[in-house]
């Protein structure tokens, strides 16, 4: 028996299956990702995902286990979730990157490239199933341009400078005062209250935080402010692909993340242009979550070769045990 | 007597003068400016300042006092500066805002525009010696477009994707490099290191520290990369004095804040176009800080006409002192 886990930013997915790529089971928890939320809750939200998975029993023959995940993989999360698992029969745990995992979800095949655009945004060459480089993906701070956070930090700067009377109104204010639980300003004068109810809201909270709000600059993409905040983050997407792109290389593009695919590649065409034309030749395979490509490296783990035949039935059987599960 | 402090996010200046204007000492220490470093460290450096105007003696007669700061005045601070200065002989103490103080640093009269653009950037309408408008200075992670922090942020973020080969190289890189001291990569191989190096470097920063490389991005103004953020900061300045300006009111327009002073309006023309438009037809008044603008509010606030006379006595009598206590 294999477990494979996804432990993402924003939740955690684990599924248990056999060799033949039948699923037997499928948890999901609160985010695993221990740069996210620190270790204890991350081994809490695997431990808990995983007990899902194996339907709260304890396994008696050997349970190998894959777990995909963004950020750094230091020992002292490694021992403690392997002290977790262990607990459940399940060992040893192989860490992998959440890249692999998202283009694993996405294709059978060993070489490609992988696109990430959640709370934070990351490109990726794959050859011969290795990540053969790796571009962006450095933080809020310092990078992550067109990620979830970059979008709602810019919403929100929008929004400050428009209650502060430094740009022309936009539709995003109501939408992110909303979104606080701010009542809209009825009038010019009322717009000081706003403006310091919601700076006082958003310095209480962690910037990364701010990612809430993408959400809204694609829901008005019509305004002009969402639109310049879009086509910009658009832009910084296709660099990321340019990035990686080789010429010998034909693709697929696995792309992952709520920012990128439920944001990106569902908005209007023109908002995407240079998005396209960087992904232009390259056959583009969106993926709800990394859980598959898990599954996916945890057979391959075991030597069990994954060809297209094992891949189609991996994929049905997690979607059909995700949708019993929800 | 009366003594004048300007309590920047730098450095704090203190001058003790009497009615007729005449300078008697001055005092120079660390931030006084309690958002910056806290109550405790803020006053420390207010009383040290206010001891070296003071020349270390007690005073005997009466002295008021003005300090003029940025950022939120609490009861809290009001009461713990109080103290210390009332320890020395002096009070009562009358907080005032640093825009004030920059203002009346430039002019005598009442009416005017303020531009200040250090860490962060804000913008005001000055009419009957009051602010009647400020626009800008939101902090750095929701506002201060075009500041010290904003400048310094991008600095870094163009570094760290140059250095990740999303974009070309950028003249920045050596001099963001040796700034924080790392060794430039001797190969593109070597590269990594070096942002490895650097990611840590910044993480273990506050983020508002990122403003010390603001200066950077004039010092090589001529790269691509760095003009490109230079010329989204001017625009963003000119925004603000657009955003304050009245038809009704000339001017003058006071200027502080080492960006906008040292940096802005000493680069060359063309990168300050759209900055010079937005001030165009007002007359424009640099100031190194905001102390000779303390003064006069100190001795407004003994009800003092200060006129254009009394006002170049001021700015000659403080500049002399400042001079020979450096």
């Amino acid at each position: 028996m294999f477990l494979a886990l996804d432990a993402g930013g924003t939740s955690t997915r684990a599924v248990t299956l056999d060799a033949s790529g039948h699923a037997l089971g499928y948890g999901r928890a609160a985010t695993g990702n221990p740069t996210a939320v620190g270790i204890e809750s991350a081994v809490a939200a695997i431990g808990h995902s995983a007990q899902s998975a194996l339907a709260g029993e304890v396994a008696t023959d050997p349970v190998s286990c894959v777990i995909a995940m963004a950020g750094q993989q230091t020992p002292a999360f490694l021992n403690r979730v392997s002290a977790r698992l262990g607990s459940l029969g399940v060992g040893p745990v192989l860490l992998q990157p959440d890249l692999l995992g998202i283009f694993h979800s996405g294709t059978h095949e060993l070489d490609g490239y992988a696109l990430v655009a959640g709370t934070g945004s990351v490109a990726a060459r794959i050859r011969d199933g290795r990540l053969e480089r790796v571009v962006g993906g450095r933080g809020w701070l310092l990078g992550d341009e067109g990620s979830g956070f970059w979008i709602g930090h810019h919403v929100a700067r929008a929004v400050v400078a428009a209650l502060d009377n430094q740009v022309p109104p936009t539709a995003l204010t109501d939408l992110v005062l909303a979104a606080v639980g701010i009542e809209a300003p009825g009038s010019p004068i009322d717009r000081d209250r706003a403006l310091h109810q919601l700076l006082t809201a958003l310095w209480a909270r962690r910037p990364v935080e701010l990612s809430a709000f993408a959400t809204l600059a694609f829901q008005s993409h019509a305004d002009p402010a969402a639109r310049a905040i879009l086509l910009t983050a658009s832009r910084a997407l296709a660099q990321l692909i340019t990035a990686v792109r080789m010429p010998d290389q034909p693709g697929p593009l696995v792309v992952g993340g709520s920012v990128a695919v439920r944001g990106m590649l569902a908005a209007p065409h023109d908002l995407r242009g240079e998005l396209t034309r960087a992904a232009a030749g390259v056959q583009v395979i969106p993926v709800p979550d990394g859980v598959v490509g898990a599954a996916v490296l945890a057979l391959r783990s075991a030597e069990i070769h994954v060809d297209a035949a094992l891949f189609d039935t991996l994929r049905a059987e997690v979607g059909r045990v995700a949708a019993s599960a929800a």
